[in-house]
């Protein structure tokens, strides 16, 4: 996907004029964005709000592939990752700072795809590009991204709320990102084989898009407003469920029990770790990268979720000494571990 | 550097811990941070103040060298020249953000030191680490690193408000720190080619410190206030004193007569830049990484100003059309470009 039909090196441009032309159709629409890029700090004014702020960096052969991952898609998933965090203090993601470092390897026109893929997802979740840096690197491409948000002193959600007795949900469905990787990384080694052979990625556009193009669950935070639930604590699922819950668990104080036939996995999902031999439970566990949000609530509010498509209740919280645990199909109790392998190598 | 008396792997922690292992001994100061490291996002409360916002990264081989940078330096300048960024805003940096991506080539205890230089920086600087990212690299050193910092808004002092007649000042002295780069570069190459021999770096400490560890001018904003002076424009020197020069005229739409024997170079600047056959002016013009602030103020603020120590009057800005110029000791004018060179290499 390197091989444009134009290629413009990034020599040619210089670093004052790279950072120019990439992000000369930047527009501010945010009223608290006062300055954006173009001095040596942007200003922002959340007036009585809460300011939120939030990092990931994603580093070329540790978190992408650029053999399949399309740079636009690449520039797309950056953004959600990073909003996504502020979605799961159940805030407004308002403004991010966009810091790469790229090697001559890149031309001007891969990084217009980059950034075609921020810009994007900054128009879907409102976002201002309000600053960043743009740097040489000896090999590999790294980016860096500041999410900022707001929220009201009320409305925010920490990992440490949660309280024996309240139920855990999650937003959509489990482990397709991870199985969708799977299946990348298997058309990959095919094509570095015989090159000749088309990939095979039909009928798995769900999975696919669930890895290549995450969505950030911007609509979560509206909903529990509109439903008037607040929740206790809430994460959102990069790492997988598993590790997921222990963070909520460990920050809350508490136990918990999860239940294995509760946990959402899309068919598609099921289907596609099966025929790799995965048991899609443990994609769920331990695969990550899904962005959906895990919350608990008081039990007093379930009726007011229960109806909702979009969330399901997956398990409940207890004390702090029954420990944390994943109830089985079959219904035995196994300690869950962050990896979640350890659990189900032991199941029946 | 890297040879430290014990040596713990960075995967014998893994991500969780080795982030946990970092960041133990950081504490929250600022009343601003309500929360900080772990959770989704960090919480920041300015109230009615403005928040501001900068970014920088730093990768190895590109910024950096580690065969002469210690790891303790380098963290303690990449805050340098972030919270810098916040001063040159009239605003006083609270909080930072550190993403590290650090390939296994690194030890436990490289961190450790890297994180002390850090730390060292945010202790001077009054300002909190409320977050980051911790990840794998797959060769070299890369850290992101974005400043939080608030303002009063009628005193933020932006790139743009210069006007015709305005007094373009510089704090402390410029082109240390590039001198000082030349010097480790040449021992380097010394210890390169006959690495028997010492290096001979006596009697530079002030160039070196300037290039390894130089100070962010916390004090100036503070000194402003104090003179009652307020900026019509301030930047921080970063890439060079006539880049910045180029940056202030283009945001404010002026011009500039800027005098060479005005500019401030410390004596051991100016014997180490003859040594290297270079010239002085050229080191200030062109060779950055000076973190001073440069900025103009109304003439009538001149008596304010002009027994301070720290603060050297440069030149004066003009009408745009009069173009943006250095007046040489020898008296001719030569239009000032983003290099400097092209003015100098003219220079009778």
């Amino acid at each position: 996907m390197l091989e444009n039909t134009s290629r413009t090196e990034l020599s040619s441009l210089g670093e004052f004029g790279l950072i120019k032309h990439l992000t000369q159709f930047i527009e501010i629409t945010n009223e608290s964005t006062i300055k954006g890029i173009g001095d040596d700090a942007a200003v922002i004014d959340f007036k009585n709000k809460k300011t939120l702020i939030s990092t990931d960096m994603l580093v070329e052969g540790v978190h992408f592939d650029l053999t399949y991952v399309p740079l636009k898609h690449l520039g797309y998933k950056a953004v959600s990752v990073n909003v996504s965090d502020i979605y799961a203090m159940n805030g407004t993601p308002k403004q991010i700072t966009v810091s790469i470092a790229v090697s001559n390897r890149f031309s001007v026109e891969a990084l217009e795809e980059l950034y075609s893929g921020i810009m994007l997802a900054c128009a879907k979740h409102k976002v201002d590009i309000i600053g960043g840096d743009t740097t040489t690197n000896k090999s590999g491409l790294v980016i860096s991204i500041t999410a900022i948000g707001e929220a009201d002193e009320n409305e925010i959600v920490y990992r440490n709320g949660a309280k024996d007795g309240d139920l855990l949900c999650v937003t959509g469905d489990l482990g397709g990102a991870y199985v969708g990787l799977q299946l990348l990384e298997r058309e990959k080694q095919i094509y570095v084989e015989s090159p000749g052979v088309q990939p095979d990625l039909e009928g798995n556009d769900y999975i696919l898009e669930r890895q290549l193009k995450p969505e950030a669950r911007k609509d979560i935070p509206t909903l529990l407003k509109k439903l008037d639930v607040k929740p206790t604590s809430m994460i959102d699922v990069s790492d997988g469920l598993a590790s997921e819950i222990l963070h909520l668990c460990s920050q809350s104080d508490v136990g918990c029990n999860l239940y294995e036939e509760k946990i959402p996995i899309d068919p598609s999902t099921y289907n596609t770790a099966r025929e790799f031999n995965l048991d899609p439970t443990v994609c769920a566990l331990s695969g990550g990268e899904d962005y959906e949000l895990l919350f608990t609530i008081d039990q007093a509010d379930f009726p007011k979720i229960k109806a909702n498509p979009d969330i399901t209740v997956v398990g409940h919280m207890t004390v702090k000494k029954d420990g944390i645990n994943l109830i089985t199909k079959g219904g035995s109790s196994h300690p869950l571990t962050a990896q979640g392998w350890d659990a189900l190598l032991n199941k029946e």
